[in-house]
């Protein structure tokens, strides 16, 4: 694959200089913190590409490889070979184009990924790694990297977030965001136990809902004083109603002692608690992310034997847009929106997405999303931006990823983005000056400013 | 922004040559025949174009403007700077090819819409405006409009439409629309009120179902007289059945006595509602028009104080294609269908709504329609007609608009449409002869023949 | 049109060069064996384009022509000029494309199709059919076919495909496949009739749900016996939960006495008798395909007249997520999913599909299907399988068709495969000399494998 690849026209890889080495606020990712502070270097790069990345077992699983050589008791070189083959015929997936840029950008190493290279690749890549101990916070710096947001739950007591702040040899920001979907799951069979996970880290006895939302508002501002600025939810269902207090604690109470909530109780619950934390998002002004539409472990031998985050989950079907209308309604009638940004997993509903979005102050649309972040999905979701709402307001990309790897997603997103402005430019649609501008706000300056 | 930016090929420039100067029938839009008739001269550019646009509201919005800027107290002059400001950063949005086109055909101004040139435009139209005492009707013939559309309730006296048709001076035809929203919203709280302006207007009383038919059949009659050949309707719901006539007259009547219908009633109703409506419209040859899924006014906070028409309303879900099946074939099995034209404000539906328009005699999918009126949304529409059914049927573009410099929409089409035959004739899958006859037929001569 | 339109760009040229000679194996069509083993010469190309093609038919309607033009009784003559009229405005339909394709290259026409060619085009291609004496067989040979599947009732006694087998002087392999659609339509007044055929074609008395199950075995295994290696469903309605066999046992002996299911009986039952096929392919290591979400004979009047098949058909609905991920988890968590294709009407849903694929072994999308199945939704559904799969085990193109001249779909389809394969070569964003195995694979060699 070439260098630069996704820049078409001349107007493109002008733009693309003024805003390549902008540096990176990265404002979703599943990094670890405990990794990044103990900055362990890599053994080699199979265990860097295919030890926890469940983008390429599944696309390993696609092409037929057996799953020992994908999560199995396969060596990591053996996994390597299989990808490599595998990645052979994915043409015009990401992740071939992600290799690719890895490849390049961290390995210095530019063989085309196919059986014929894979060994080559193997030694080419182990040599560097070992040469320049390559490890998280090297690969951090050398991306460009000001700050990250990581992906916490509730009841985490942010001692990595800790350690790394005090730590002055490290100038890159990693704040902890706030993910709320365990406080909604109350129909799991764990979720008593996970109370008590709640309980030890507030220091405080669950014994009600009030009890509950008082607990939330302690573990968030714990979590704003330790410099959190974002949070998030995903969560596969949406609320289709909101119950009141009295109903939505009636729910909770009985979950507590393991009673199981029925659908409908169950999203009157959800919505209940989505307005409720609405309005602490607003108080502390924070950046609030909703990633809607995706569904869980949906292959359940796989799940069984491998848990989560093992490649089978799959787009959900498109969010009912009245759903998503009264949601927004309630929360702008009962306490104003704070900032929010509203992820799809299924590209159908974007631009109904998008048009809802438009209706309310402080909404806006994100960046295209897990199955939807490849070249034609960033470029659709640029484009919906553009023809529903202002792309001057977009806060642009984010790796979303559990890969040190994956900045390069910033530098495809960069070069898609300016790659579309270009040909707007060219074709004589849009004013060369104002892209410039343009070009840069959405790759770091409004993402910049939330941070501030 | 370049003059005919978008004609991107030498055939695109050709075909264009051949239908840019043909005349404008402008079949479906909302501007006042009132203001038409008054003719009243404009007053600054402000007012044109942020005195009662709710599209260039929305955009405002979505860019961080306060709404003390858009819809509130600030002067023409402070809101067009805003507008300026906002435009500059709107790539890819149909306002920023729009505006640029309008400030180039009726304005002679070919600066960039951005902040550094917001005061110098601001100057340059307005002394233009002056000069020229530019008006609603010389925009209208500057346009080479040759006939539109205008959309009126069932119970309006078109006293306007009366007037304009009686000035010799004003070669125009301007015909009114039967568009019967009103009738359907037999749950609003006004609907009594209407169901008496309705009365008034066809003086006679209305105490049943069949008393509201007998009316709706004598304003047709009347607005038929006045020269309407087009209905329309543009209600949230589609019926996904159809009640027989005893039901649907429970259902009326109970409304009449501000009983509140169910769901089940009220889509049983609109259903039978729909199917009146049809054999009336096949019975005067109209052309029904119906404009499928959109939501009205979801921000609350905004509708409360602006009123309907403020730039939050959006795209509802994809209609059921199995409701409007049922709904064709109801109407083909009882009376044939006439003339009809489905538009979709959800492109996700768009193919779908094309497959099943093919399965219905005169049934056809109309123009790409508001949050779908763009570059893309315009292209994707001619692609999905051609894919799904005989493109040289196609009726064209219309403006659905409430502002009189909307005519450049059609120039918009026009460019894009010989855009795409250009596109196909340079690549060998077209022949250039039909391609001169396709474009001048869906530009003009096919609507052209519905009001002959 | 012109020879090899759809190929743009150099690199598409050479792969087209390798690919384009390549044997066809037709995996899914609807050919008659009974024509192919009898070989009857066709009188004139107004019986062989117009006699049964319902895409031709629906075209012409939405041009406007009249019933009687189209399937009444105008000659054949005057069906194909209306026909040629209504082509030439066709624009962008793939009927343009096919048709004009099939002039050239089984006619060697290469008059444009229009009005004023058409008497012209009829003389032509009656004179080269008359000397060619242009026959089925002939049509199959000059295309290159080497294997085709017919697609036949489970009751269908697959005489002609013996007949076929036995002739030594033709060598195309011609398999019958398991069509099942039949067995599912337990609401249709026809389908106790439809049991007694099963029962004469398989011997053996249907006294309950296990009798029938019986009988289905014994089906498939002469089917196999005949070369059966693919089944196949194409009903509406795709079940929503899996009855268990009593229950679903219950619902089938209901059907047996004529009592009709309800909604909720129904789905289960269907539900459960997917699961009960599923886990008769897996023991034959068939190729399952499912073909999701079409309507049927939406048009009572034209169905009525004309019966199915007339062009009536539509897409229906995005088929539900939750659905197919129940319905394949359960299949793989029983007995393991066979080979299994998933076809979808309505494109609005094939990213989620191709999501949901991607989590199951032996889950892969098909080729677009039939609105679909045009140079948009091709080159769609290529990028959709790559963005979420591995191109690399894409089993191609089908025809999916009732007439002997679809071939040229092969045709087409491999120009705008090499077409998007190419572009990604010289956009540098894939490898030039994987792309020619890989253009290989999905003509030929994948698809190739499962007969071997």
């Amino acid at each position: 694959m070439e260098k630069n690849a996704f820049l078409k026209n001349e107007t493109a890889k002008k733009l693309y200089e003024t805003v390549s080495e902008l540096p990176i606020v990265d404002y979703h990712c599943h990094l670890s913190p405990k990794e990044i502070y103990e900055d362990q270097p890599f053994r080699n790069i199979g265990e860097i590409w295919l030890g926890a990345d469940h983008y390429k077992w599944r696309l390993m699983r696609t092409a037929g490889v057996e799953e020992e050589q994908i999560t199995g008791n396969a060596s990591y070189k053996d996994k390597f070979l299989r990808y490599c083959e595998a990645l052979e015929f994915a043409a015009g997936n990401p992740l071939y184009h992600w290799s690719h840029m890895e490849l390049m950008k961290y390995f210095h190493i530019d063989l085309v990924i196919k059986k014929e290279n894979a060994e080559k690749i193997w030694d080419q890549a182990n040599a560097y790694i070992e040469k320049t101990k390559m490890s998280p916070r090297k690969l951090m710096e050398q991306s460009g990297t000001e700050l990250l947001c990581t992906t916490d739950d509730v009841a985490d007591d942010l001692v990595w977030h800790q350690k790394i702040a005090e730590d002055p040899s490290f100038r890159i920001r990693v704040l902890p965001t706030f993910r709320t979907d365990r406080l909604f799951q109350i129909r799991q069979s764990d979720y008593p136990a996970y109370l008590v996970q709640l309980e030890q880290s507030s220091k405080r006895k669950i014994n009600d809902y009030e009890g509950f939302k008082q607990v939330i508002q302690e573990r968030l501002s714990y979590f704003v004083k330790m410099g959190c600025r974002c949070a998030d939810i995903g969560i596969s269902e949406f609320p289709d109603r909101i119950a009141d207090d009295k109903e939505a604690g009636r729910t909770f109470e009985a979950a507590m002692k393991g009673e199981a909530a029925t659908d409908d109780q169950y999203r009157g619950f959800i919505g209940n608690l989505y307005l409720y934390l609405a309005k602490l998002y607003k108080k502390e002004h924070l950046l609030s992310q909703w990633h809607l539409g995706a569904i869980r472990n949906c292959n359940s031998n796989l799940y069984q034997r491998l848990g989560a985050d093992c490649g089978v989950d799959c787009m959900g079907n498109p969010i009912n847009g009245n759903d998503l209308i009264r949601m927004l309604d309630a929360i702008d009638h009962s306490c104003g929106l704070t900032d929010t940004v509203l992820y799809s997993l299924n590209e159908t509903g974007s631009a109904q997405i998008a048009s809802i979005a438009g209706a309310f102050p402080n909404v806006r649309c994100g960046a295209s999303w897990w199955f939807c972040d490849h070249k034609r999905g960033i470029e659709n979701e640029i484009r919906i931006i553009a023809e529903n709402a202002s792309l001057g307001n977009f806060y642009g990309m984010l790796t979303d990823s559990r890969s040190f790897l994956s900045y390069v997603r910033h530098d495809y997103f960069r070069q898609i983005l300016c790659n579309v402005i270009g040909q707007w430019v060219e074709a004589g649609e849009y004013d060369r000056e104002s892209a410039v501008k343009l070009a840069k706000k959405i790759s770091y300056e409004n993402i910049r400013q939330v941070f501030a």
